[in-house]
């Protein structure tokens, strides 16, 4: 037990960016310990949190070290090796979720083969290793989206290839790559579900998220127009995985919204991009939530506090003195929530993010679009 | 300047009880650096806040260490001594409340003075050093309420005295003390405004308190069937004595209503406890709004976020395993929000407080009431 006054239960997680600095908050609210394993001490929740460690999240020995001092092991990402979640278990660690689920957050290849198992809609996948298995699979309908099955290179792990010539170059970096078909939605929606160990769920209502150059750049929550059919099939389905999958914790369930019906794009067991609207929004916030979840706590109301609330995320400029702006943002806006993560702003990093909440989600889309351009650039569109 | 990443600036809080976690959190949210003078690394926010410092804050050469890695220096109680604030202020720190503002919540004669002198209502008081000044004072009409004009003892500083013989027992402990008519109110409110450097204001809605035994036990927000008026007659009044005392960062101002109209109890100038509900029923917290303050930000907006808030405080009781009653909360009740200090739970100590939102006043008075006492005891009503 790491040292904190009273017979308070210590969440150890591992990974100390903006998700572990804003669970820090939570664990704060909640009065639980909480400590982080961070990479760096100028890591976003290193910065703020008390007692953060620093240690290597692939070396089993600093995961032992860091587990010995924490009553749950829990992630602020999926790159801790499975083998060594699974040694930590055997070990007599309670890691949460367990390794046997953060596969399918890992390994999307796993992913794709167990939820087809379940027959969930899915896009069509095949794992492909040459150029030749490409063509095949795309069978001249380009383009084809390939994802690496673990992690990626210069920091991207998907791919869309519009020619074989482009999937060859991405083949060349001999990383195992799945090859999926380019699914034309009409919008990408996500499910923020959580699962506890003794078995209940929560389910957030569904979200729109809105993407640019492959980054989630807002989200409004709920999903603007969707039809109350839709949005339970959603939500049954995100409670659905988290169930078969034996999530504890957070699941958050990608999803691609087509005249067909919804078709799962990625599952995330953690808190993610697409929930952090809820700390306004919501009765409970994701980070809350994930911690109720995995310290075994009965879930809190995942019901709006707002009709609607916009998220924006602000990116990292050729500006490093974000907080030379501030003034305008709040003067301008005195009821968006700011939130920076301490990061060094550099060109496209998610630095923070801003919230607002209201009735009318294209005046909200407004403000927040407004207010992070502004964090941003320091004038209205300038990136 | 603290050890934080890129160019922002640190508010250095002195004190690290409840107040100072909390702020804590939203410092957190704004990505600006906060660090906590604490008495003990037991403290609630030492436990919870990176860079704890551990000191004295009656220790000149302590509060200049600490304010040397600070931008702004801030408190979360008011017992510095008023000099020592003061000899920071000459020596360049930016000392938020100024020393001749933070007077006025620390010694209550200057405070009643110094607010006659504006013309402000407020309860009739004279000084009084011997008993015989305080039959003068009450005149026949008994009790009469004493107050320590500063600090006090055994955690007391006011004394409800039905007879000159109860006065003579607390003159007798030879502290400086105010007489103060004990008045007759129809309830208790209180008003949150903030102040910063530049001038701004902001007022939060007027809240009705509710104590027991000289505890302050829950809070409504906004305070039921308060005229609009008499509401805007409350927040101009704080508003006013914000600017006269120049106040930088939050200004509390506790009041009686009664038949004639209000009367000003008592101020304080930091987050307190009638603000807690901002949390989750404000558009800002009172804590990130105490930041804004201090940094000279533009206020955030002090509306609503829901019709109503209810804030009940959580006392300790005999029980210490306070975690292991919330799962009964938690499962009882999925959208009360607990916030407990990682305090012992000492019988009668504040450890935390719960929160809920809603519609009607009376219906959440019952749920936060009933989250509160079981966290206490485990029971319904056993405290």
């Amino acid at each position: 037990m790491a040292c904190v006054a009273h017979s308070v239960p210590v969440v150890g997680m591992v990974g100390a960016g903006q998700l572990a600095a804003m669970t820090c908050q939570a664990a704060i609210g909640l009065g639980v310990g909480f400590r982080v394993l961070a990479g760096s001490p100028a890591d976003s929740a290193a910065l703020v949190s008390a007692g953060a460690r620093v240690g290597d999240y692939r070396s089993l020995d600093d995961l032992r070290d860091f587990a010995a001092g924490c009553d749950v092991l829990t992630f602020d990402h999926e790159h801790v090796p499975g083998e060594h979640a699974a040694a930590l278990e055997r070990g007599g660690v309670r890691v949460r979720p367990a390794a046997a689920a953060l596969r399918f957050a890992q390994d999307k290849l796993a992913m794709r083969q167990r939820l087809a198992g379940l027959g969930i809609p899915c896009p069509r996948f095949a794992p492909v290793r040459e150029t030749a298995e490409v063509e095949r699979f795309a069978d001249g309908a380009w383009p084809v989206v390939l994802k690496a099955v673990r992690g990626g290179y210069d920091g991207r792990g998907v791919w869309v290839c519009g020619s074989a010539a482009e999937a060859a170059a991405v083949l060349a970096h001999g990383l195992p790559l799945i090859a999926e078909e380019h699914v034309a939605f009409e919008r990408e929606l996500a499910v923020l579900a959580a699962r506890s160990p003794h078995g209940q769920g929560a389910v957030y209502p569904v979200v729109q998220t809105l993407q640019r150059d492959g980054i989630c750049r807002e989200v409004v929550a709920p999903a603007p127009g969707l039809a109350p059919g839709r949005a339970a099939d959603a939500q049954r389905l995100a409670l659905r995985i988290a169930a078969e999958l034996q999530v504890t914790g957070l699941l958050a369930v990608e999803m691609f919204a087509t005249p067909d019906g919804l078709l799962v794009n990625e599952l995330a067991m953690r808190p993610h991009n697409c929930g952090h609207w809820t700390i306004e929004g919501a009765r409970t916030s994701q980070f809350e939530q994930h911690l109720r979840a995995v310290l075994d706590l009965p879930l809190g109301s995942p019901a709006l506090a707002a009709p609607v609330t916009v998220m924006a995320n602000v990116l990292g400029g050729g500006d490093p003195d974000v907080y030379g702006r501030y003034v305008h943002v709040m003067a301008a806006d005195p009821a968006v929530k700011v939130h920076m993560y301490g990061k060094a702003p550099r060109p496209g990093r998610k630095i923070g993010h801003v919230t607002v909440t209201g009735d009318d989600p294209d005046a909200l889309l407004d403000r927040a679009r407004r207010a992070a351009s502004y964090l941003r650039w320091g004038k209205e569109d300038g990136g």
